[in-house]
């Protein structure tokens, strides 16, 4: 993640705000992915094709500070175990050692002081963007990320150029404006996949899996009435409603744009296959039908705090901390007074589960 | 590093007392190593018995946060690029992967915001104690530590226990005192030595290589007088004359003993053949007898503050930071009114540099 991404740090510590207690949406993807990784290891891994696994190599790839990737590292683990005991290589098990990464703003002193202590791996922790290398050529055996690759590298330029027709004034996300602008963020998305998915063909080993969260698009369902859209909106409208007070300037706010982007499933598998180097063995969009979902679903307190773990550094950075606690004060009243505006939306957020093998040969398709 | 290391971190940031800003011995002492360094690559490193080295991992034992462990890096990886190149590997040059490594109280997301931008190889971060396992089995190639292993893992309980023959009332370190205190420390060195190589047994691969820079005694000066002698010997005498005039607790000074343990050479060797994992290719005490050393010989503002950054978190958790600043005003104040002491004192620190290579086969002596 680039600079752009360096400004988009999830809240750090333990406060009311923080992303540690406003993570739950995430920890919920994470438990459904659960029975994805298991799946992943237990029929698409081909751990005994590798030659000679001394140490078995894992990242979480957007880790941020925990527990999630704690949660998610252990599951990964088990399912190995599991799997290495059931081939009969109980005797020979490797040793496994996880690289924790995330942008090198991240706060790893509370990831390296929260860290299990039982663990049944070697920890380790690697600062940098996963658009670029991270790690040694053919080293990764598992590589996995929760929530993380909808953030681009940057804000594409073009959004933000008053002579362009993709200037998305008085809005902050890709959905809802004009077309233009969803263009633009959807070709930045697109290159962003393929460095991703370039470097991680340099460090996987062949037959290495990958296993992909990121909150995805639902294409039968409208963009504005999209969990992003519908959180994007607020924030856009609350913003407008700040600079038409004068609290801040209308300027700043149309050079304000979320780097998120949320792929289809249709267009997230275009990429991969554009991009060659791995088998797609999974790809779906989950959404979480559930009872419960229904009982969340106009909770607007909650849908704020997690709208405002999400995005309040990127709005501290950019407005200034004196009007962070007004945009979100104003967030939740907005969505208290237009809670019918949810009762459609899907408040926990859709999600593309992607599991990915590094082919033998790369085939650039 | 255990509990008790972990309250002896370096102070942390970048102002006046800061470790990075009073390092410079220890700098000299990289200065000094990179000449041994070059030779371990050169001489002892048998790059091309390895078998197909695709990353090589090096790491950096007790690395704080900067810069000095970037200068080190940038010079073993620069030898091993030289070294390829001579053997004609230049080819198939490895990638490399530098694991900075020290205990989880670390600052690390300073150490990972320093990090040389167009830096030769793949970073990442190792929390933990050195004194128990960090990384997988033959994962390492290179180990380097700088001035860190004369850290034991904590003060001998003997030298704390009034009723012990060991007590070591009224002083700090183990040397100038009962010779009880000193047997205590030595043998908790040895403990720990033996904890550290039988890690690192484990570890490295065969043939693998180990650069050590460790504060060291020379047993043909008297204990008093050693560079540790004095600093131990002025902090003691400071808190002694505060608890005197009441400041703090005769009591409290009691039960503080700085844990270091600083071997001669001949003790080094001894308990390295007795581990039995590592063949000794170097080890030697090193002292700076160059015309500069006889400059900063007396300044006794450089030496306490010298003093103060490796010894000042100890001296905090322990007294409380309201007497900090008094304890390093007097120990200034001492070794003024005392310079005369410091003349036939080594105030560049004399250091075991000591190059071990894996055996092939564990034989225990």
């Amino acid at each position: 993640m680039q600079q752009q991404f360096e400004a988009v740090s999830m809240t750090g510590g333990h406060g009311t705000n923080s992303y540690a207690n406003n993570s739950l949406l995430q920890r919920d993807g994470a438990n459904l992915v659960k029975t994805m990784i298991e799946e992943a290891v237990a029929e698409k891994l081909e751990i005994d094709t590798f030659p000679s696994v001394g140490t078995f190599n894992i990242t979480d790839l957007g880790c941020s500070v925990g527990p999630n990737t704690f949660l998610a590292v252990q599951t990964i683990v088990k399912a190995l175990e599991h799997k290495c005991a059931s081939l009969g290589l109980s005797s020979c098990m490797p040793e496994f050692q996880v690289f924790f990464s995330d942008h090198s703003s991240n706060d790893f002193n509370t990831l390296f002081a929260s860290l299990p202590p039982n663990r049944p791996y070697f920890a380790t922790g690697v600062p940098g963007s996963f658009y670029g290398r991270l790690f040694p050529k053919a080293s990764l055996h598992f590589a996995y990320s929760s929530y993380a690759l909808h953030w681009l590298s940057k804000v594409p330029k073009e959004v933000l150029d008053r002579n362009s027709p993709a200037w998305n004034k008085g809005r902050v996300i890709c959905l809802g404006g004009p077309r233009e602008v969803f263009e633009a963020f959807s070709r930045h998305f697109g290159r962003d996949v393929e460095a991703f998915l370039s470097a991680r063909a340099q460090e996987m080993v062949s037959g290495g899996i990958m296993g992909l969260i990121i909150l995805g698009r639902d294409d039968k369902v409208a963009e504005a009435k999209s969990p992003i859209g519908v959180i994007g909106g607020v924030l856009g409208s609350v913003l407008m409603d700040m600079a038409a007070k004068g609290t801040i300037e209308e300027a700043k706010v149309d050079s304000f744009n979320l780097p998120i982007f949320t792929p289809t499933a249709k267009e997230y598998q275009k990429l991969v296959e554009s991009n060659g180097y791995f088998s797609i063995e999974k790809l779906e969009l989950v959404r979480d039908d559930s009872d419960r979902s229904s009982d969340v679903a106009i909770d607007p307190k909650m849908l704020a705090m997690h709208g405002r773990a999400a995005t309040e550094d990127m709005v501290r950075k950019h407005f200034g901390h004196e009007v962070v606690d007004e945009v979100y004060q104003r967030g939740e009243k907005k969505i208290m007074e237009n809670s019918h505006l949810f009762k459609n939306a899907n408040v926990l957020l859709p999600s593309l589960f992607v599991i990915l093998k590094r082919k033998a040969d790369p085939q650039i398709a």
